[in-house]
């Protein structure tokens, strides 16, 4: 057992939380990850409503939390109520400035959690009253920013004081990584790719197999998978996805590919339904040469803890001062 | 106290290594770092043999080794044998396959360790026989590639097995990252950044001043540095710096750069001279975000061992595994 302040103030039993992943983040994964002891994350992405509605029907009456792509919710200010009426334990904001949002989270008794990518963010995020910062690093999967997990986390850590519960994310799927982030002054650790690839992850089976065949030389930061579904991101934020046929073929070409993605979007979002591992995003981090399986999130969970006790107990057995 | 696999081979007292900084790691430092306990290790960068003659007479008959750039050691092979006549404890050689040099270095008694960047290098320095490979992620300070340490370390490990001496670099300052390093499967750290803003480097006071006025997020790898220089670097290498006016002037304009560079060529060697911070390459890494100070390297080797003795007390009182 691992138990930090996050795992108090959260009331759970490991210090994890899963992603809240847009497509791949639904109700059976986020009631799956708290069942096993952490705590799970709607993935409310891009706000829609039927998703997100679904999504806490599926988790049932299990404890779980939602997060939101904060640049959207001024399209999608319903999405987010629908979300609070279903009392999650927990609201997740990243990409955007999260004060606006912050009253009516707390309102509805929700904890507030901020993603950030930087210093400026964590500082906003501070700000809002987040009851927990997660310092997201640039070897995540998905959207994020430039800064990696190992100088940002200490350094959000520096500029916060140690009262702020902080949660590492990017680059983390397995028990080296949470105790790694434990040593840079982490509560705990958020995990994305390594749940995108759990057996109860909305995650296309083609998909994952392309993930596991791959190593973490094989992603890329890019913006050709945004163009494609014409979401309309900050400048700030690219999306890391594997090196693929349809990343090669748009890089480096936003202007051609804004001008043909409309017509090309309805075979987009079919290829993304059949889980064409080529042809669109396939949203993993750095962390696809960490998994070698697709196990279920309970077995993550309980892998991730064991491995990490071993860790600490490894390395503390080399410090004799 | 830190003992591992990497103290008893290289009979050191603390699992740290300063990076061979070209134009920053002279003999001063190389051997404050040998005698505060780790090991130093003189920046024998593009291969001037005057610098490296120089910084092992500064070293005195203090065990330190000597790291090159090795796609640069083709056009100066005299100072790779002058290096070996010195008797380094050992050779680092980053940045290409080693694998020509490796009889050389072993015949001369000096262990080679390797720098790598992803998972082909670290292949090739396995093969070329390395006592000790060094996974570096592109936190880092200078020339590197885009992989993270928080990915690299572990994946590495994991390809190469349990058997290979393996030390993290890139974004590690401090306690908390050799911790951080140890927890993530590498029996040691080789930090840059920390060692270029130590008493001992040669390094300009102002470009420390700078260094240690900006955050972690102002740095950014680019290639201006090197066109500026008329250093021909490999397509897959960038070097971190501080961002600054001469980075914003020339960043993504190539080839106007190379066609102005030769004329500039004088005036930017007079700034760099100088310690000018805007109009030169500052080369710090994201650790940036995590220097206060200019202490002696003495200092730096102390307090990252009494921080990380610290940390790992401090994981170790949340585990009950």
């Amino acid at each position: 057992m691992i138990a930090t302040r996050l795992t108090r103030a959260l009331s759970i039993e490991a210090p994890i939380l899963s992603a809240p992943m847009a497509f791949a983040s639904g109700g059976a994964l986020a009631a799956a990850v708290t069942r096993a002891g952490g705590l799970g994350l709607i993935g409310g992405g891009y706000g829609d409503p039927a998703f997100v509605e679904a999504a806490f029907r599926d988790a049932g009456n299990t404890r779980v939390g939602c997060g939101f792509i904060t640049w959207r919710l001024p399209e999608h200010p319903d999405t987010l109520r629908l979300a609070l009426e279903r009392r999650p334990v927990a609201v997740m904001l990243s990409f955007g400035d999260p004060s606006p949002y912050a009253a009516a989270v707390r309102d509805a008794g929700a904890l507030l959690i901020c993603q950030v990518q930087d210093l400026p963010s964590a500082r906003l995020a501070r700000a809002a009253g987040a009851d927990v910062i997660v310092a997201q690093g640039a070897e995540a999967g998905g959207h994020g920013a430039t800064r990696a997990t190992m100088t940002l986390v200490p350094e959000v850590r520096d500029a916060l004081g140690p009262e702020p519960l902080l949660v590492a994310a990017g680059g983390i799927a397995d028990g080296r990584g949470l105790a790694s982030a434990l040593a840079l002054g982490a509560d705990g650790v958020l995990m994305g790719s390594r749940f995108w690839a759990s057996a109860e992850a909305l995650t296309h089976e083609r998909h994952v197999a392309a993930a596991i065949a791959a190593d973490g030389d094989g992603t890329v930061r890019q913006r050709a998978t945004d163009i494609a579904r014409g979401y309309d991101w900050p400048d700030a934020y690219t999306a890391r996805v594997l090196d693929n046929a349809f990343v090669r073929r748009w890089g480096g070409r936003p202007q051609e590919h804004r001008a043909a993605a409309a017509a090309q979007r309805e075979g987009y979002t079919e290829a993304f339904r059949a889980g064409d591992p080529e042809e669109v995003g396939v949203f993993v981090g750095e962390a696809a040469g960490l998994i070698y399986d697709r196990p279920t999130a309970a077995d993550i969970v309980a892998r991730t803890v064991a491995e990490a006790e071993a860790v600490i107990s490894a390395v503390a057995s080399l410090s004799t001062g």
